[in-house]
């Protein structure tokens, strides 16, 4: 008996999870869901079906968990709580402040309906949330740091091509090593925004374009990057293509922190991602979480959760007798 | 509304657990109970009696959470299973290979006595096993790494010391830089046991003792040492004193896997602990497993949990609006 799995939107998130799925026996896509016209549509795996956004009532019996792969600004605000009153969902919205918003939305759908929906899953928030949870509740007195990178920064790029005359752009967020050093060390350093991380930025202009007032814009551009030491590049779009397509990011959840009767030692918990692709690790961590997500609607659980609710046995396909001889 | 705790054996890790309470405002220590006669035992809390054990059951319902800091060879096997029966309990059982019969015998007294009973707390077993389970779920198509150290194994000292004519030894364990960043890589080496971790020992012995004997007994010892480059130093009583009383300890948990239709991507997690006093940061683990199992029983639950069945909200004092609007 395999969990049925829809994929809502195939992007790289949608392709990242249909590739997760195939790494994991106790998973099976049953159909892929599009805006597009359906026809128009390629999927890897073999004799799925993908079909129309407008279809997706008539799966309300044939999936038990909806993963919705649309965008945070627009797609998941909506989708997420309408479809939440149809379906078991797992969604990776990821703008940190609206959380809260979206999980009052999400968790009123999911209840009146009793199902269960899990939002914000990847790595941050997601993984690098988990960490940070467990380091503050484990040593509270003490320090977080969060370091991104080095990945691109989808929102930056967007930012310096919004640009009068920039064809296209990628901007690399890359956490400087001497405070990552700093904050290994267990000194719990104050650092600004401006020590933590550097923003290297590739940019094609536009055939006469005037490039000192390109790069005076970028890097004078309150919140994007003002407040950071930011490296300005101009290549040929050429090179952007060629040598700046990857999808691989990373970074560092780090807190130090003091036990003792007189806050005598000092202890350093670091966790770290290097990825390969943004998109298929977040990927995998959605499929993960739609494995608890149906756990927890056969039990008879309702409501919106997020990782910080999801009992870790849960996200594994592996029984709990077996994860205490092996993981344990 | 405070979590009134009790502590049972006033070792290292008791004495952690008394510090560690200090730094969490929402617990409060209720009484140590000890084998020993009360009034030899100084503790550093003002105002908290210490009680022998035979008078623990007076404290039934003065006590929410009993902490149990026995050890895993004789005390926690006995002492886990019976207080289960009247208390709330929390062990660090240790003994990876004996944790399964450990959780059988302490589910039946807790479940029986509609008590929670949250075992094998700390980092290994603890956090170290969440991040292999948490790791393994996300990339199952992958490898896991443990590294221990620096730090000193008790075990393996202890070893030492029942050679014929050594006084006093410590052993640390060190896991091998060149082994460490070729997991990093994520090329997902075959490692021996000879190519992870190193031993060094420091060992006292008697006036005109046989060093060179004792030296081959250490490094030909089955499954202590004979599987690994060992190096041995001989001190003096006085320079293992000085300088070998240390208490630190960490080490690395690393995961390696590939994502991608054809398996393309690589990604590598990683987890990493240095820790300047090894009892001190178990004992943080464990209040923070107090508070989560003081939860568990007020909803009802009962019978025995290990950190993979805590939902990580239970671990925080925040509640689960903080947590989602600053942590996620």
């Amino acid at each position: 008996m395999s969990i049925k799995i829809g994929i809502m939107g195939y992007g790289n998130l949608g392709r990242g999870i249909e590739c997760a799925i195939k790494q994991n026996p106790d998973m099976q896509l049953v159909a892929v869901f599009t805006r597009r016209a359906p026809e128009t549509v390629r999927i890897l795996t073999e004799g799925v079906s993908v079909c129309h956004v407008d279809d997706l009532l008539d799966y309300k019996d044939k999936i038990d968990v909806l993963l919705l792969c649309g965008g945070s600004a627009t797609d998941l605000p909506v989708q997420t709580p309408e479809y939440a009153k149809y379906f078991t969902v797992v969604d990776s919205f990821d703008t940190h402040a609206k959380i809260p918003e979206h999980f009052e939305n999400v968790d009123k759908a999911a209840k009146e309906n009793k199902n269960i929906a899990v939002i914000s899953c990847g790595w941050d928030p997601g993984m690098f949330s988990l960490n940070r949870l467990y380091a503050s509740a484990i040593l509270p007195d003490g320090k977080d740091y969060t370091f991104w990178g080095k990945g691109v920064s989808q929102g930056h790029s967007d930012a310096i091509r919004r640009i009068d005359g920039v064809l296209d752009a990628r901007q690399y967020t890359i956490p400087v090593e001497e405070a990552l050093n700093a904050v290994r060390s267990g000194s719990g350093p104050e650092l600004t925004t401006r020590e933590k991380h550097l923003r290297e930025c590739f940019v094609v202009v536009a055939d006469g374009a005037d490039k000192e007032r390109i790069e005076t814009e970028i890097k004078t551009m309150p919140n994007y990057f003002a407040d950071y030491d930011t490296i300005v590049h101009f290549i040929s779009m050429e090179e952007l293509k060629r040598d700046h397509s990857g999808i691989a990011h990373g970074g560092f959840v780090i807190r130090s922190g003091k036990t003792g009767w007189n806050n005598e030692n000092t202890h350093v918990i670091e966790y770290s991602l290097r990825l390969d692709s943004n998109p298929e690790f977040t990927s995998s961590v959605i499929i993960a979480c739609a494995r608890a997500a149906y756990r927890m609607k056969i039990e008879g659980q309702s409501g919106c959760k997020t990782m910080f609710d999801i009992p870790p046995a849960y996200l594994s396909p592996k029984s709990s007798e077996e994860l205490r001889l092996k993981m344990l």
